[in-house]
């Protein structure tokens, strides 16, 4: 017998785990703030800076999409050294497929670090916005000033950061919490930005965590990819791997008596996993996130390569958008995965209602069945009856206004 | 130096390829015909035969999806034994996912091969339709003396059956060709349905071509498998594989002075590639369609796997709808797809325009290349620069409207 599925999204224990104001300034020792630099059409700020007091340990996870922006690889570079004092973000312009893109990135990082007397590769660049079009690097540079004196270690500050590095992201993306042990206690904020072309296959549109807990470089880039591969990385909204993916942690060590690793780990779990389902509920056009669990399987890795594959299907999300439990397009997106399993194994049930058990119809009310895919959360538990492995994956629903939004981005 | 690229979809060389009307009854020795069994909720004709009046040659090529129909899988077993009497195709449910798929497949072609006094191994069975609710495979059998008697060998024949197997279809798919060369002439001609889940791993949503060639089956398994390759597995709608795919190719013989094999695989890839585009051209919500070339590359492979990548793409299909050359998604899409290739060699050409040129910004006019994208037809090239093979891929445009079909299609 197979164990009955339960969707989880981050760490299955949140026990010592709670919510408080003030995503990246909410730890101890980081300022942030935002100005207007003139990169986006619209005029609203564009740039922003996440401040560390002292030089704080980092490590950030990019994209792996062979198309990479500049501001990745300079970003990857320079979180080499460790160390970090400032991560400086500009929405508008992704500073992808560029010809002067690495140039401009190091300029970038290297006024920042004149102004705040440190060396160039303790400032982490990233870049959002549109492919293709040279960054306007001296209005980027020439508002540094006065995005580094807008700085300051408010929830306010926090949430002009969170707010200057949106594009087509509808809401700010924030979150802090306070995890505490036997051993002690720490916080971890952060702010995330990103609603089309999502897909991370390393790390998601631009996410800055930061907090106080005093762990060297080395073992946060152990915990970050941990964190990312269950958080970032399983999340979609348009499958659509991005050139920019980037997020960064930094930790300033000023934590007294800070908690213990493991404790530690759920907590960046969390703070990954509220980001990037932040992400997904403000996905382009989504009006519907589906928690989509594979589960029962023999190893992890079958189970998140077909939990993706269902949340790739322009079929499914259609779906989803009309609340319509079609579960055929479910194991039609599985078998087409390239993936090994058994149909005649498989169930599904979407929203709590077996809809398909041992890969044939089972006998379910529709009405109930499109009234519980109808919820603006549904869970699609997907039981492949061979194993105890499971992935989660959320992925948002396929509307007219994706259509929309789409259509017409860059012209 | 690499050579300029230009798009071709099917035989480059269609000299002695000529249309003629009929579709499956244009070549000698085959009638067809359609009645209503009563599959389809809208009371349209939803049962088609092809029947061949002498045993034929066939072979058929089945969907690679582990969600498999079970009429393609009856399909595959019958044309094992090279020799065919008849398809049978309904419409309005897909057979597939259903605890009795199988012998309600047997049962269909054993009384059809009783009617015709013929083995049911001679039979192939087709599907398409809702995947998981049961076959309703008494008013399917009560129906077949109704459809045989149905048949007959002209255009009439062959458009009511072109007709009767399409669902979401807006058009009938048909085609016919007399090729020629210097030892003689054949005609081939075919019909298809499909219109969405369209990425077809081995074939299509059903396709049945005949032909007076006298080609065994052993050799038209090869020349099928060639043709689908290049045409059938190089179009998409919606990124999404089926479960029912399967084309099956019928040779009556009856040519008295027939072609060279050269010629006769010229003229199967031209009407495979024609019906093909058919497909894509009538897919769901599809306002627009693009072939993506890439070439130059390496080797074949690459080519056609990057191209799919860019056809699985929603944010190129949204702009392809938009009449958007936005290029830095083609790229994105590339980069994400894990073929190794340079970024920095790579340009690309939406309708004739340049717009990107070595992985970064080609100056030109955004007015020309919007209107260059806005044609019914678009050619995106894609430029490697690093060898000299090349791949093309049919891909539709990413409507509304396609969300309107899709989102409340079962219930």
């Amino acid at each position: 017998m197979t164990r009955p599925l339960t969707a989880t999204w981050g760490p299955t224990d949140r026990r010592g785990i709670e919510p408080v104001d003030g995503g990246v300034t909410a730890a101890a020792g980081f300022r942030a703030g935002a100005t207007t630099a003139g990169l986006k059409a619209s005029g609203r700020p564009d740039l922003a800076v996440v401040l560390a007091d002292e030089p704080a340990q980092v490590a950030v996870a990019a994209t792996t999409n062979r198309v990479r922006a500049a501001c990745c690889d300079v970003a990857v570079d320079h979180a080499a050294s460790g160390i970090a004092r400032a991560v400086v973000i500009n929405a508008g312009n992704a500073n992808a497929c560029t010809p002067d893109g690495r140039a401009h990135a190091e300029q970038t990082c290297r006024v920042a670090a004149e102004l705040l007397e440190t060396e160039p590769t303790q400032v982490v660049p990233m870049s959002t916005g549109v492919i293709g079009v040279p960054l306007p690097v001296d209005r980027l540079v020439d508002a540094l000033p006065a995005v580094l004196a807008d700085a300051d270690d408010t929830p306010a500050g926090a949430g002009r950061a969170a707010n200057a590095i949106m594009t087509t992201d509808l809401v700010e993306k924030q979150v802090a919490y306070v995890i505490s042990d036997e051993q002690g206690s720490c916080t971890i904020g952060g702010m995330a930005k990103g609603s089309g072309m999502i897909e991370p296959a390393m790390a998601t549109m631009l996410a800055v965590i930061t907090t106080d807990a005093p762990v060297p470089a080395s073992m946060l880039r152990t915990l970050l990819k941990r964190a990312v591969a269950r958080t970032f990385n399983r999340i979609s909204v348009d499958a659509s791997g991005s050139t920019n993916d980037t997020v960064a942690v930094l930790a300033s060590g000023s934590a007294r008596t800070p908690v213990g690793l493991a404790t530690f780990q759920a907590g960046l779990e969390a703070v990954c996993a509220d980001l990037a389902a932040k992400i997904v509920r403000d996905g382009e056009g989504v009006t519907r996130v589906a928690r989509i669990v594979v589960g029962n399987a023999r190893i992890e890795d079958d189970a998140e390569q077909l939990a993706r594959a269902v949340a790739a299907s322009a079929l499914f999300r259609a779906a989803l958008h009309g609340g319509d439990p079609n579960w055929g397009r479910i194991l039609a997106a599985m078998g087409a995965s390239g993936v090994e399993f058994d149909p005649e194994r498989v169930s599904v049930a979407c929203g709590g209602v077996t809809v398909c058990r041992f890969g044939v119809a089972a006998s379910f009310d529709r009405g109930q069945a499109s009234h519980a895919m109808s919820r603006p959360e549904v869970d699609i538990t997907i039981d492949l009856g061979v194993g105890d492995q499971s992935a989660t994956f959320l992925v948002g629903d396929l509307s007219k206004d994706y259509v929309t939004i789409n259509a017409d981005y860059t012209t």
